[in-house]
Protein backbone atom coordinates (compact mmCIF):
# COMPACT_ATOMS: atom_id res chain seq x y z
CA UNK A 1 0.00 0.00 0.00
CA UNK A 2 1.73 3.20 -1.21
CA UNK A 3 1.54 6.28 1.70
CA UNK A 4 2.51 9.41 0.15
CA UNK A 5 2.13 13.01 1.65
CA UNK A 6 0.11 15.64 -0.59
CA UNK A 7 0.96 18.81 -0.27
CA UNK A 8 -2.26 20.59 -1.67
CA UNK A 9 -2.12 24.58 -1.27
CA UNK A 10 -4.58 27.75 -2.11
CA UNK A 11 -8.32 27.90 -1.33
CA UNK A 12 -9.49 26.28 -4.04
CA UNK A 13 -7.11 23.44 -4.39
CA UNK A 14 -8.12 22.60 -0.73
CA UNK A 15 -11.65 23.41 -0.74
CA UNK A 16 -11.95 20.93 -4.31
CA UNK A 17 -9.84 18.41 -2.17
CA UNK A 18 -12.22 17.99 0.69
CA UNK A 19 -15.20 17.72 -1.99
CA UNK A 20 -13.33 15.10 -4.23
CA UNK A 21 -13.76 12.90 -1.22
CA UNK A 22 -9.40 13.19 -0.46
CA UNK A 23 -8.22 11.85 2.92
CA UNK A 24 -7.28 15.10 4.24
CA UNK A 25 -5.03 15.31 7.90
CA UNK A 26 -4.22 18.31 8.51
CA UNK A 27 -4.64 21.74 7.18
CA UNK A 28 -2.97 24.88 8.04
CA UNK A 29 -4.39 27.90 7.76
CA UNK A 30 -2.94 31.72 8.03
CA UNK A 31 -4.01 32.76 11.63
CA UNK A 32 -6.21 35.50 11.88
CA UNK A 33 -7.97 34.71 8.33
CA UNK A 34 -11.22 35.15 8.54
CA UNK A 35 -13.21 35.13 4.88
CA UNK A 36 -15.56 33.43 3.23
CA UNK A 37 -13.47 30.77 1.57
CA UNK A 38 -11.59 30.21 4.68
CA UNK A 39 -14.60 29.72 6.91
CA UNK A 40 -16.17 26.79 3.83
CA UNK A 41 -12.31 25.21 4.02
CA UNK A 42 -13.20 25.02 8.20
CA UNK A 43 -16.57 23.95 7.92
CA UNK A 44 -15.19 21.05 5.54
CA UNK A 45 -12.31 20.14 8.36
CA UNK A 46 -15.37 20.29 10.32
CA UNK A 47 -17.39 17.67 8.68
CA UNK A 48 -14.53 15.47 7.96
CA UNK A 49 -12.80 15.61 11.12
CA UNK A 50 -9.54 17.19 9.97
CA UNK A 51 -7.27 18.25 12.23
CA UNK A 52 -6.94 22.10 11.75
CA UNK A 53 -3.11 24.20 12.82
CA UNK A 54 -3.08 27.79 12.79
CA UNK A 55 -0.07 29.01 11.87
CA UNK A 56 2.17 32.31 10.96
CA UNK A 57 2.67 33.39 7.86
CA UNK A 58 6.62 32.44 7.46
CA UNK A 59 5.59 28.90 8.91
CA UNK A 60 3.40 28.91 5.29
CA UNK A 61 5.75 30.68 2.83
CA UNK A 62 8.44 28.25 4.76
CA UNK A 63 5.91 24.90 4.01
CA UNK A 64 5.02 26.42 0.43
CA UNK A 65 6.58 24.92 -2.48
CA UNK A 66 4.40 26.72 -5.11
CA UNK A 67 4.87 30.12 -2.98
CA UNK A 68 1.04 30.48 -3.44
CA UNK A 69 -0.67 29.22 -0.96
CA UNK A 70 -3.04 31.90 -0.12
CA UNK A 71 -3.22 31.29 3.39
CA UNK A 72 -3.80 27.69 3.41
CA UNK A 73 -2.12 24.78 2.78
CA UNK A 74 -3.37 20.97 3.38
CA UNK A 75 -1.69 17.75 3.99
CA UNK A 76 -3.29 14.74 2.03
CA UNK A 77 -2.60 11.57 2.92
CA UNK A 78 -2.91 9.29 -0.42
CA UNK A 79 -3.55 5.99 0.12
CA UNK A 80 -4.35 3.82 -2.52
CA UNK A 81 -6.55 1.00 -2.85
CA UNK A 82 -5.39 -2.33 -4.33
CA UNK A 83 -7.13 -4.69 -6.66
CA UNK A 84 -8.17 -8.11 -5.13
CA UNK A 85 -5.85 -9.56 -7.12
CA UNK A 86 -2.91 -7.36 -5.31
CA UNK A 87 -3.84 -9.02 -2.41
CA UNK A 88 -3.60 -12.89 -3.41
CA UNK A 89 -0.78 -12.00 -4.52
CA UNK A 90 0.44 -11.23 -1.11
CA UNK A 91 -0.19 -14.37 -0.02
CA UNK A 92 1.38 -16.19 -2.53
CA UNK A 93 4.60 -13.86 -2.32
CA UNK A 94 4.18 -15.21 1.57
CA UNK A 95 3.90 -18.71 0.10
CA UNK A 96 1.16 -18.78 2.79
CA UNK A 97 -3.14 -19.88 2.61
CA UNK A 98 -4.80 -16.96 1.60
CA UNK A 99 -6.45 -15.11 4.53
CA UNK A 100 -9.09 -12.06 3.62
CA UNK A 101 -11.13 -9.96 5.52
CA UNK A 102 -14.32 -8.98 3.69
CA UNK A 103 -16.17 -5.87 4.94
CA UNK A 104 -20.06 -5.78 4.31
CA UNK A 105 -20.80 -2.14 4.90
CA UNK A 106 -18.60 -0.74 8.24
CA UNK A 107 -19.53 2.63 8.89
CA UNK A 108 -17.83 3.79 11.60
CA UNK A 109 -13.74 4.94 10.58
CA UNK A 110 -12.90 3.55 14.31
CA UNK A 111 -14.15 0.36 13.70
CA UNK A 112 -12.55 0.14 9.93
CA UNK A 113 -9.17 1.21 11.64
CA UNK A 114 -9.51 -0.91 14.40
CA UNK A 115 -10.29 -3.68 11.83
CA UNK A 116 -7.54 -3.02 9.08
CA UNK A 117 -5.30 -2.82 12.37
CA UNK A 118 -6.53 -7.05 13.74
CA UNK A 119 -6.14 -7.89 10.08
CA UNK A 120 -2.61 -6.80 9.71
CA UNK A 121 -1.68 -8.56 13.11
CA UNK A 122 -3.76 -11.66 12.63
CA UNK A 123 -1.56 -12.62 9.53
CA UNK A 124 -4.29 -11.87 7.05
CA UNK A 125 -3.09 -10.84 3.53
CA UNK A 126 -5.64 -8.10 2.61
CA UNK A 127 -8.84 -6.35 3.72
CA UNK A 128 -11.67 -5.86 0.88
CA UNK A 129 -14.51 -3.35 1.27
CA UNK A 130 -17.65 -2.46 -0.59
CA UNK A 131 -17.72 1.14 -2.99
CA UNK A 132 -21.54 1.77 -1.39
CA UNK A 133 -23.23 2.13 2.38
CA UNK A 134 -19.41 2.18 4.11
CA UNK A 135 -16.82 4.33 5.07
CA UNK A 136 -13.83 4.60 2.79
CA UNK A 137 -9.76 5.28 3.92
CA UNK A 138 -10.35 8.33 6.04
CA UNK A 139 -7.80 10.19 8.16
CA UNK A 140 -9.81 9.13 10.76
CA UNK A 141 -9.65 5.42 10.00
CA UNK A 142 -5.91 5.80 8.91
CA UNK A 143 -5.27 7.06 12.59
CA UNK A 144 -7.17 4.72 14.19
CA UNK A 145 -5.21 1.98 12.27
CA UNK A 146 -1.91 2.74 14.09
CA UNK A 147 0.19 2.03 10.93
CA UNK A 148 -1.31 -1.15 10.29
CA UNK A 149 -2.75 0.78 6.57
CA UNK A 150 0.67 1.21 5.77
CA UNK A 151 1.27 -2.66 5.24
CA UNK A 152 -2.11 -4.17 4.81
CA UNK A 153 -3.73 -3.72 1.63
CA UNK A 154 -7.75 -2.36 0.87
CA UNK A 155 -9.62 -3.03 -1.99
CA UNK A 156 -12.35 -1.56 -2.73
CA UNK A 157 -15.60 -3.40 -5.00
CA UNK A 158 -18.88 -2.64 -6.56
CA UNK A 159 -20.40 -5.84 -5.67
CA UNK A 160 -18.84 -7.76 -2.69
CA UNK A 161 -21.00 -11.44 -3.53
CA UNK A 162 -19.26 -11.20 -6.88
CA UNK A 163 -16.13 -10.91 -5.55
CA UNK A 164 -16.56 -13.69 -3.31
CA UNK A 165 -17.52 -15.83 -6.20
CA UNK A 166 -14.43 -14.97 -7.81
CA UNK A 167 -12.54 -15.60 -4.81
CA UNK A 168 -14.19 -19.38 -4.67
CA UNK A 169 -12.61 -20.07 -8.14
CA UNK A 170 -9.43 -19.71 -6.13
CA UNK A 171 -10.10 -22.12 -3.42
CA UNK A 172 -11.34 -19.83 -0.41
CA UNK A 173 -13.66 -20.97 1.87
CA UNK A 174 -15.93 -18.02 3.52
CA UNK A 175 -17.20 -17.85 6.72
CA UNK A 176 -19.86 -14.85 8.28
CA UNK A 177 -20.39 -14.43 11.49
CA UNK A 178 -23.72 -14.54 13.06
CA UNK A 179 -26.03 -15.52 16.38
CA UNK A 180 -27.53 -18.18 14.60
CA UNK A 181 -24.30 -20.26 12.96
CA UNK A 182 -22.07 -23.23 14.47
CA UNK A 183 -20.08 -22.53 17.85
CA UNK A 184 -16.69 -20.88 16.11
CA UNK A 185 -14.66 -23.55 17.89
CA UNK A 186 -16.59 -26.36 16.48
CA UNK A 187 -16.24 -25.42 12.77
CA UNK A 188 -12.75 -25.97 10.66
CA UNK A 189 -11.59 -23.09 9.71
CA UNK A 190 -7.95 -23.89 8.53
CA UNK A 191 -6.60 -23.29 5.08
CA UNK A 192 -8.00 -20.40 2.25
CA UNK A 193 -10.13 -18.68 3.99
CA UNK A 194 -12.14 -15.12 3.43
CA UNK A 195 -13.61 -13.66 6.88
CA UNK A 196 -16.88 -11.84 6.47
CA UNK A 197 -17.78 -8.97 9.23
CA UNK A 198 -21.57 -6.78 8.64
CA UNK A 199 -22.56 -3.76 9.10
CA UNK A 200 -22.95 -2.58 13.09
CA UNK A 201 -26.07 -2.51 13.43
CA UNK A 202 -27.66 -4.99 10.45
CA UNK A 203 -25.00 -7.40 10.21
CA UNK A 204 -24.26 -9.21 7.48
CA UNK A 205 -26.36 -8.22 4.19
CA UNK A 206 -28.68 -11.48 3.33
CA UNK A 207 -27.05 -11.48 -0.52
CA UNK A 208 -23.75 -11.97 0.88
CA UNK A 209 -24.55 -14.34 3.66
CA UNK A 210 -26.12 -16.49 0.85
CA UNK A 211 -22.59 -16.70 -0.68
CA UNK A 212 -20.49 -17.88 2.50
CA UNK A 213 -19.92 -21.31 3.21
CA UNK A 214 -20.24 -21.25 7.38
CA UNK A 215 -22.11 -18.97 9.94
CA UNK A 216 -19.79 -19.08 12.79
CA UNK A 217 -21.39 -18.08 15.94
CA UNK A 218 -19.38 -16.30 19.05
CA UNK A 219 -21.15 -17.76 22.16
CA UNK A 220 -22.95 -15.26 24.02
CA UNK A 221 -22.96 -15.61 27.56
CA UNK A 222 -24.95 -12.15 28.74
CA UNK A 223 -27.53 -10.08 28.70
CA UNK A 224 -26.85 -7.62 25.55
CA UNK A 225 -27.33 -8.26 21.73
CA UNK A 226 -23.82 -8.22 20.29
CA UNK A 227 -20.12 -7.41 20.26
CA UNK A 228 -18.89 -4.28 18.92
CA UNK A 229 -18.20 -4.62 15.29
CA UNK A 230 -14.21 -4.38 15.76
CA UNK A 231 -14.43 -6.61 19.07
CA UNK A 232 -16.30 -9.07 17.02
CA UNK A 233 -14.02 -9.19 14.10
CA UNK A 234 -10.86 -9.47 16.41
CA UNK A 235 -12.39 -12.45 18.25
CA UNK A 236 -12.87 -14.56 15.02
CA UNK A 237 -10.15 -13.86 13.39
CA UNK A 238 -8.15 -15.01 16.53
CA UNK A 239 -10.44 -18.03 16.42
CA UNK A 240 -8.86 -18.29 12.91
CA UNK A 241 -5.55 -17.54 14.09
CA UNK A 242 -5.75 -20.08 16.49
CA UNK A 243 -6.98 -22.85 14.11
CA UNK A 244 -4.31 -21.89 11.43
CA UNK A 245 -1.44 -21.70 13.29
CA UNK A 246 -1.38 -24.45 15.86
CA UNK B 1 -26.46 -1.64 38.35
CA UNK B 2 -28.54 1.43 39.45
CA UNK B 3 -29.85 3.09 36.67
CA UNK B 4 -31.73 6.11 37.39
CA UNK B 5 -32.27 9.54 35.71
CA UNK B 6 -31.51 12.85 37.29
CA UNK B 7 -32.95 15.79 36.04
CA UNK B 8 -30.88 18.72 37.42
CA UNK B 9 -32.62 22.12 36.84
CA UNK B 10 -31.42 25.59 36.92
CA UNK B 11 -27.58 27.28 35.43
CA UNK B 12 -25.24 26.86 38.78
CA UNK B 13 -26.57 23.39 38.99
CA UNK B 14 -25.64 22.82 36.11
CA UNK B 15 -22.60 23.75 35.56
CA UNK B 16 -21.68 22.51 39.06
CA UNK B 17 -22.72 19.08 38.10
CA UNK B 18 -20.12 19.23 34.66
CA UNK B 19 -17.25 20.19 37.21
CA UNK B 20 -18.20 18.05 39.74
CA UNK B 21 -17.68 15.21 37.00
CA UNK B 22 -21.13 14.09 36.88
CA UNK B 23 -22.17 11.85 33.88
CA UNK B 24 -24.63 14.50 31.38
CA UNK B 25 -26.48 12.50 29.13
CA UNK B 26 -27.76 15.94 28.05
CA UNK B 27 -29.17 19.15 28.23
CA UNK B 28 -32.09 21.28 26.89
CA UNK B 29 -31.42 25.11 26.49
CA UNK B 30 -33.55 27.53 26.23
CA UNK B 31 -33.60 28.49 22.19
CA UNK B 32 -32.01 31.82 21.39
CA UNK B 33 -30.81 31.95 25.01
CA UNK B 34 -27.32 33.27 24.98
CA UNK B 35 -25.93 34.96 27.95
CA UNK B 36 -22.23 34.04 29.88
CA UNK B 37 -23.51 31.71 32.09
CA UNK B 38 -25.31 29.84 28.93
CA UNK B 39 -21.91 30.09 27.26
CA UNK B 40 -19.84 28.57 30.35
CA UNK B 41 -22.76 25.85 30.18
CA UNK B 42 -22.34 25.20 26.07
CA UNK B 43 -18.54 24.58 26.90
CA UNK B 44 -18.57 22.17 29.33
CA UNK B 45 -21.37 20.49 27.68
CA UNK B 46 -19.16 20.22 24.21
CA UNK B 47 -15.45 19.15 26.59
CA UNK B 48 -17.99 16.11 28.07
CA UNK B 49 -19.31 15.16 24.60
CA UNK B 50 -23.03 15.73 25.97
CA UNK B 51 -25.84 16.72 23.57
CA UNK B 52 -26.72 19.55 23.46
CA UNK B 53 -31.24 19.96 22.52
CA UNK B 54 -32.37 23.24 21.77
CA UNK B 55 -35.97 23.80 22.44
CA UNK B 56 -39.10 26.38 23.25
CA UNK B 57 -39.77 27.73 26.81
CA UNK B 58 -43.54 25.71 26.70
CA UNK B 59 -40.74 22.29 26.67
CA UNK B 60 -38.91 23.13 29.49
CA UNK B 61 -41.76 24.54 31.37
CA UNK B 62 -43.45 20.96 30.66
CA UNK B 63 -40.27 19.51 31.76
CA UNK B 64 -39.70 21.00 34.68
CA UNK B 65 -40.40 20.06 38.59
CA UNK B 66 -38.51 22.70 40.07
CA UNK B 67 -40.48 25.66 37.99
CA UNK B 68 -37.24 27.29 38.13
CA UNK B 69 -35.31 25.80 35.20
CA UNK B 70 -33.48 29.30 33.94
CA UNK B 71 -33.60 28.21 30.58
CA UNK B 72 -31.59 24.96 30.72
CA UNK B 73 -32.32 21.38 32.20
CA UNK B 74 -30.02 18.52 32.30
CA UNK B 75 -30.79 15.14 32.54
CA UNK B 76 -27.95 12.98 34.29
CA UNK B 77 -27.49 8.86 33.88
CA UNK B 78 -26.53 8.08 37.24
CA UNK B 79 -24.89 5.10 37.22
CA UNK B 80 -23.49 3.60 40.36
CA UNK B 81 -20.43 1.88 41.42
CA UNK B 82 -20.38 -1.51 43.12
CA UNK B 83 -17.94 -3.28 45.67
CA UNK B 84 -15.90 -6.16 44.51
CA UNK B 85 -17.46 -7.87 47.18
CA UNK B 86 -20.61 -7.42 45.03
CA UNK B 87 -18.71 -8.52 42.16
CA UNK B 88 -17.94 -12.11 43.97
CA UNK B 89 -21.72 -12.42 45.29
CA UNK B 90 -22.64 -12.11 41.74
CA UNK B 91 -20.48 -14.82 40.42
CA UNK B 92 -21.60 -17.00 43.90
CA UNK B 93 -25.29 -16.52 42.92
CA UNK B 94 -25.20 -17.70 39.49
CA UNK B 95 -22.99 -20.67 40.94
CA UNK B 96 -20.30 -20.27 39.05
CA UNK B 97 -16.30 -19.61 39.19
CA UNK B 98 -15.79 -15.57 39.41
CA UNK B 99 -14.38 -14.20 35.85
CA UNK B 100 -13.84 -10.74 36.71
CA UNK B 101 -11.91 -7.78 33.91
CA UNK B 102 -9.56 -5.61 35.76
CA UNK B 103 -8.92 -2.47 33.55
CA UNK B 104 -5.38 -1.18 34.71
CA UNK B 105 -5.50 2.23 33.16
CA UNK B 106 -8.26 2.76 30.10
CA UNK B 107 -8.44 6.28 29.27
CA UNK B 108 -10.62 6.03 26.11
CA UNK B 109 -14.22 6.14 26.51
CA UNK B 110 -15.06 4.35 23.30
CA UNK B 111 -12.70 1.45 25.10
CA UNK B 112 -13.77 0.87 28.19
CA UNK B 113 -17.75 0.98 27.03
CA UNK B 114 -16.71 -1.85 24.39
CA UNK B 115 -14.95 -3.61 26.97
CA UNK B 116 -17.86 -3.31 28.83
CA UNK B 117 -19.72 -4.81 26.52
CA UNK B 118 -17.63 -7.88 26.19
CA UNK B 119 -17.32 -8.54 29.77
CA UNK B 120 -20.73 -8.73 29.89
CA UNK B 121 -21.33 -11.31 26.87
CA UNK B 122 -18.07 -12.93 27.76
CA UNK B 123 -20.05 -13.95 30.97
CA UNK B 124 -17.90 -12.06 33.57
CA UNK B 125 -19.29 -11.11 36.96
CA UNK B 126 -18.37 -7.36 36.40
CA UNK B 127 -15.42 -4.82 35.96
CA UNK B 128 -12.89 -3.30 37.96
CA UNK B 129 -11.42 -0.16 37.05
CA UNK B 130 -9.15 2.54 39.29
CA UNK B 131 -9.87 5.90 40.64
CA UNK B 132 -7.38 7.67 39.13
CA UNK B 133 -5.63 8.14 35.63
CA UNK B 134 -8.53 6.48 33.75
CA UNK B 135 -12.04 7.26 32.40
CA UNK B 136 -14.70 6.26 34.61
CA UNK B 137 -18.48 5.83 33.76
CA UNK B 138 -18.94 8.91 31.66
CA UNK B 139 -22.41 9.03 28.89
CA UNK B 140 -19.81 8.24 26.42
CA UNK B 141 -19.22 4.96 27.80
CA UNK B 142 -22.74 4.21 28.46
CA UNK B 143 -23.47 4.78 24.97
CA UNK B 144 -20.38 2.57 23.74
CA UNK B 145 -21.48 -0.44 25.80
CA UNK B 146 -24.53 -0.44 23.91
CA UNK B 147 -26.75 -1.38 27.46
CA UNK B 148 -23.79 -3.86 28.99
CA UNK B 149 -23.50 -0.94 31.55
CA UNK B 150 -27.17 -1.81 33.47
CA UNK B 151 -26.11 -5.67 33.69
CA UNK B 152 -22.56 -6.19 34.48
CA UNK B 153 -21.18 -4.03 37.52
CA UNK B 154 -18.05 -2.49 37.68
CA UNK B 155 -16.28 -1.06 40.75
CA UNK B 156 -13.86 1.30 41.39
CA UNK B 157 -11.07 0.79 43.71
CA UNK B 158 -8.36 3.37 44.57
CA UNK B 159 -5.58 0.65 44.47
CA UNK B 160 -5.58 -2.08 41.85
CA UNK B 161 -2.31 -4.14 43.22
CA UNK B 162 -4.28 -4.41 46.59
CA UNK B 163 -7.84 -5.43 45.06
CA UNK B 164 -5.57 -8.42 43.27
CA UNK B 165 -3.95 -9.31 46.29
CA UNK B 166 -7.55 -9.20 48.16
CA UNK B 167 -9.09 -11.26 45.05
CA UNK B 168 -6.64 -14.02 45.57
CA UNK B 169 -7.33 -14.82 49.01
CA UNK B 170 -10.91 -15.36 47.47
CA UNK B 171 -9.14 -18.10 45.09
CA UNK B 172 -8.69 -15.64 42.20
CA UNK B 173 -5.97 -16.10 39.16
CA UNK B 174 -5.10 -13.70 37.39
CA UNK B 175 -3.47 -13.50 33.90
CA UNK B 176 -2.23 -10.25 32.31
CA UNK B 177 -1.85 -9.44 28.53
CA UNK B 178 2.42 -8.67 27.61
CA UNK B 179 3.67 -9.53 24.01
CA UNK B 180 6.55 -10.76 26.08
CA UNK B 181 4.47 -13.49 27.55
CA UNK B 182 3.19 -17.18 26.90
CA UNK B 183 1.34 -18.02 24.18
CA UNK B 184 -2.48 -17.66 25.62
CA UNK B 185 -3.52 -21.10 23.65
CA UNK B 186 -1.05 -23.22 25.78
CA UNK B 187 -1.97 -21.67 29.62
CA UNK B 188 -4.75 -22.82 31.46
CA UNK B 189 -7.33 -19.90 31.44
CA UNK B 190 -10.18 -22.41 33.71
CA UNK B 191 -11.41 -21.68 37.08
CA UNK B 192 -11.99 -18.29 39.58
CA UNK B 193 -9.81 -16.04 36.84
CA UNK B 194 -9.11 -12.02 36.39
CA UNK B 195 -8.19 -10.81 33.21
CA UNK B 196 -6.18 -7.91 33.23
CA UNK B 197 -6.35 -5.17 30.54
CA UNK B 198 -3.43 -2.21 30.46
CA UNK B 199 -3.65 1.04 29.38
CA UNK B 200 -4.09 1.47 25.22
CA UNK B 201 -0.17 3.15 25.35
CA UNK B 202 1.59 1.85 27.74
CA UNK B 203 0.00 -1.67 28.48
CA UNK B 204 -0.44 -2.65 32.49
CA UNK B 205 2.05 -0.96 34.68
CA UNK B 206 4.79 -2.90 36.50
CA UNK B 207 3.44 -3.48 40.20
CA UNK B 208 0.40 -4.99 38.61
CA UNK B 209 1.94 -7.32 36.57
CA UNK B 210 4.28 -8.62 39.53
CA UNK B 211 0.85 -9.71 41.08
CA UNK B 212 -0.46 -11.45 38.07
CA UNK B 213 0.47 -15.35 38.35
CA UNK B 214 0.05 -15.56 34.48
CA UNK B 215 1.21 -13.37 31.03
CA UNK B 216 -0.67 -14.50 28.04
CA UNK B 217 0.76 -13.23 24.71
CA UNK B 218 -1.77 -12.41 21.79
CA UNK B 219 0.38 -14.29 18.49
CA UNK B 220 1.30 -11.21 16.43
CA UNK B 221 1.71 -12.14 12.69
CA UNK B 222 2.06 -8.77 11.29
CA UNK B 223 3.83 -5.81 11.35
CA UNK B 224 2.36 -3.19 13.89
CA UNK B 225 2.86 -3.30 17.33
CA UNK B 226 -0.47 -4.09 19.02
CA UNK B 227 -4.03 -4.66 18.91
CA UNK B 228 -6.62 -1.62 19.84
CA UNK B 229 -6.98 -2.13 23.63
CA UNK B 230 -10.66 -3.33 23.26
CA UNK B 231 -10.01 -6.22 20.24
CA UNK B 232 -7.38 -7.30 22.62
CA UNK B 233 -9.92 -7.44 25.46
CA UNK B 234 -12.36 -9.47 23.54
CA UNK B 235 -9.63 -11.88 22.40
CA UNK B 236 -8.30 -12.70 25.39
CA UNK B 237 -11.62 -12.75 27.42
CA UNK B 238 -12.99 -15.24 24.50
CA UNK B 239 -9.99 -17.57 24.78
CA UNK B 240 -10.89 -17.40 28.51
CA UNK B 241 -14.72 -18.56 27.06
CA UNK B 242 -13.59 -21.48 25.01
CA UNK B 243 -11.48 -22.84 27.93
CA UNK B 244 -14.24 -22.02 30.33
CA UNK B 245 -16.80 -23.44 28.63
CA UNK B 246 -16.01 -26.17 26.47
Amino acid sequence: MAYEELMIEGRNAVIEAFRSGKTIDKIYILDGCQDGPMATIRREAKKHDTIIKYVDKERLDQMSSTGKHQGVIASAAAYSYVEVEDILENARKKNEDPFIFILDGIEDPHNLGAIIRTANLAGAHGVVIPKNRAVGLTATVARTSAGALNYTPVAKVTNLSKTIEELKKEGLWFVCADMDGTKMYDLNLKGAIGLVIGNEGEGVSRLVKEKCDMTAAIPMKGDIDSLNASVAAGVLAYEIVRQRFN
